[in-house]
Order: C-alpha cells, then sequence, then structure tokens
C-alpha cells in the first residue's frame, strides 16, 4: 500500500465530500487516463490556465514546451502550479433541473514545478511522455538527438499534495420528485478513437502499427 | 461580423503563432462543444485549477455552484479568473518522437467573475446550463424552484480578453525525417456517447427521450 495523498487544508474537498478521496493509486489511475493536464499558474498579471500534454513518471508529472515558450522560460527558480485531471464519464439528467450532473473523475493537485535540466532526465521524460500517449510507439519512432533536446523545456511537478473527486453512478433526485414523470438516467460520454488516417507522405501499402489500431484510453 | 477577441498581451500566442487566432465566433464555437471549463483562480494561499460545468450565454460565460461551496462563496466583490476549454481532436503521430503532438482546439480566456444575485437572471442561467448540456431537456424536467435558485451560486464572467489556439491535419516532421520508416498519421479522438441507461426508478416501458438518443457534440 502507498501513502496516501497529503491532505491539506486546499485540497480538502468541502461540497459532496463523499465524492472526495486522496487514495495516491486511484489519482494515478485517473491521471493515466487522461491524455490533457490543464495547468494554472499566476503569470504574474492575473492567473492563466493553458491545456498540455504530460506524463507521470513514478510520483511526478513531466510537462514539456519549446524552449523558446515565453511562459515556459519563467520556471528556472521553480513555481507554483496547479494541475488538474478530468475524464468526463457521463451526463446525468435528473428529474428537477437542479439535480442535473456529470459523472467523473479529477484529480486537483497543487506543487513546485521544476526544471529539468539534466540531458538524461529530459530524455526520460520524453520516453514517458510518447509512452504515455500510445505505448509501444517510442520504440518505433526516431528518438530525440542532443539538440531536440535541448530545444525543449521539461518541467517536473511533485504530485503529492492532491485531491480526487468522483461521481458516478445513476441522478439523485430529492424523494418528492422521484414520481415526476421526467425520463431520468445517465447517457455515459467516453473519449473514443476512430480509425487512423496515415500521413500523406505514408506508402499506402504501408500497416497501421498495431499500438496505433483499437486504441482505447482507460478500464 | 462580430468584434474580434481582445488581444492583449496575456493572449498574444508566443509559441506557433500561425495556430492562434481571435475570432470571437470560433471561440464561441469551441466554447459551446466544451462540456467543461477549467477555471483558474487565485484561491489566497495559491493558484487552484478546478473543472466546472458551464454555459455561454451571449458574451458571458456562465459558472455555478452550491452556495455552500467555500470558495465560490468568495466572489461577492468580483474575481479574476482564468477560463479553459479544450477539445481533443487527435493523437499525431511524427516521424520524430520530437514532431509528436495532439490535434486540439482550445479557448483561453482571462475575465472578472460576477456574483449573479437576481433571481430571474440566475433562472436564465439554469436554462443555459441545461441547455449547453443538452437542448430539449429544460422544457422536459421539473424547472428551479426558488428555494434552489437560491440554493445556487451563479458567476457570470465576461469573455472577451481570450485566444484561441487549434492545431490540424498530419503531422510535421523536418525534411530530413521523411524518408524514415516508420508509421506517421493521426488518431482521431472524439468525446462519444454510449446508450443512455434509465434510472433504476424509471419504469421500464417509458421511452428515453428523443434529445437524449444519438446524442452527440460538435461538428
Amino acid at each position: 500500500m502507498s501513502q496516501p495523498l497529503t491532505q491539506t487544508d486546499r485540497t480538502t474537498i468541502s461540497r459532496h465530500a463523499e465524492r472526495g478521496s486522496y487514495d495516491r493509486e486511484a489519482a494515478w489511475s485517473i491521471i493515466d487516463e487522461a491524455l490533457v493536464a490543464h495547468v494554472g499558474l499566476d503569470a504574474g498579471n492575473g492567473v492563466m490556465v493553458i491545456p498540455m500534454t504530460f506524463a507521470r513518471m513514478g510520483d511526478d508529472i513531466v510537462l514539456h514546451g519549446a524552449v523558446a515558450s515565453r511562459w515556459l522560460s519563467s520556471f528556472e527558480g521553480g513555481r507554483d502550479v496547479s494541475v488538474c485531471f478530468t475524464l468526463l464519464d457521463g451526463l446525468v439528467l435528473a428529474r428537477s433541473a437542479f439535480s442535473h450532473s456529470m459523472n467523473y473523475r479529477s484529480v486537483v493537485a497543487f506543487g513546485r514545478a521544476r526544471l529539468v535540466t539534466d540531458p538524461a532526465e529530459k530524455q526520460d521524460a520524453f520516453r514517458a511522455l510518447l509512452d504515455h500517449l500510445l505505448p509501444g510507439r517510442w520504440e518505433d519512432c526516431r528518438q530525440p538527438d542532443a539538440k531536440e533536446i535541448a530545444a525543449t523545456t521539461v518541467l517536473k511537478v511533485p504530485l503529492d499534495e492532491a485531491s480526487i473527486k468522483v461521481r458516478s453512478g445513476p441522478p439523485k433526485d430529492a424523494a418528492k420528485d422521484m414520481s415526476l414523470e421526467y425520463w431520468a438516467g445517465v447517457i455515459p460520454m467516453q473519449l473514443a478513437a476512430g480509425e487512423p488516417v496515415a500521413d500523406p507522405g505514408i506508402d499506402p501499402g504501408m500497416p497501421v502499427p498495431g499500438y496505433a489500431t483499437g486504441y482505447s484510453r482507460g478500464r
């Protein structure tokens, strides 16, 4: 059993506390299924939230971007960020408008992002990013050279101060609404992959690699 | 033609400027397809990013939560937030690890959230939230009563200072990598709906409403 996540004032779930938890492995499972992280930071002239690709490496989250990126260049001394991962599982239709909801699994984390400068550690991060996107791909592409590694800013955020929030299951109408003649239930939602589309430069006879066919995230 | 979005220092796209734009209607189309907004704010002890349901009402975004919610209760005087909307359209597999990417459409916005207190305006927001989730549902459920409206905190954020970032199409490998014998292309991704699941309390003979069958977002 791993240590639970660190519960602080700002990670304590105040609303719908029954939906909250601090189980580390449950958080990793949500994070590993997500494809996009929403990263918030104080941009100097206010809070900014941007979507980023990411990977988990043990208890850290790896983010990356171009060295030339304006806001990534500001991490030299480390910066506090909040990172949010959200999986949408369904629309919850209740008999009352008030009780409508969504089924979801989310992790909200807080941590100090540090700049990764060691080239070998950056190379490992590259690999983690590809493995997160699509297991099998790292071995089947040209791996980064020294120039590409130098041109990439890599950040690591320790994910320890974090909380999970999950809603699942049917709607929860008030008892007085249960006899109303409206349909109620859940429309399940899932991020689904379509058929791979080959680059125009690919020989039409070249098969799509097995790791790219029937792609799916999650459970 | 509507006015373009307001371009400021923090909404100016510095990396991949060719992916950026400030067209208001294009932003609304991305926002109207999204189901979750990631809202960032300074929580007093650091930046916090949380996922929220939302709706667009003209040039405003409406957010809501329970009056008892700790962080929503802090908006009395108005608060600056950043709101991000992200649609993931595909995984982009290039011949080089370095050129891997994602196809996406995103909007990053900055604005001052204000508390909506007028009950009629709150009722309109409730309707917008349901219409955004599932057109047709508002007319087919019990609408909120005065007590429910009072129990709900509604925020409006004017979305004017915002920018769009979009990537689409095939991978863009460097010329020197084009002859490498790795498969390259795009795995399209989409948020897809499954078959509606009726609440256990629903009469099995009751048909699923037309607006809930074949549900899909966007294009």
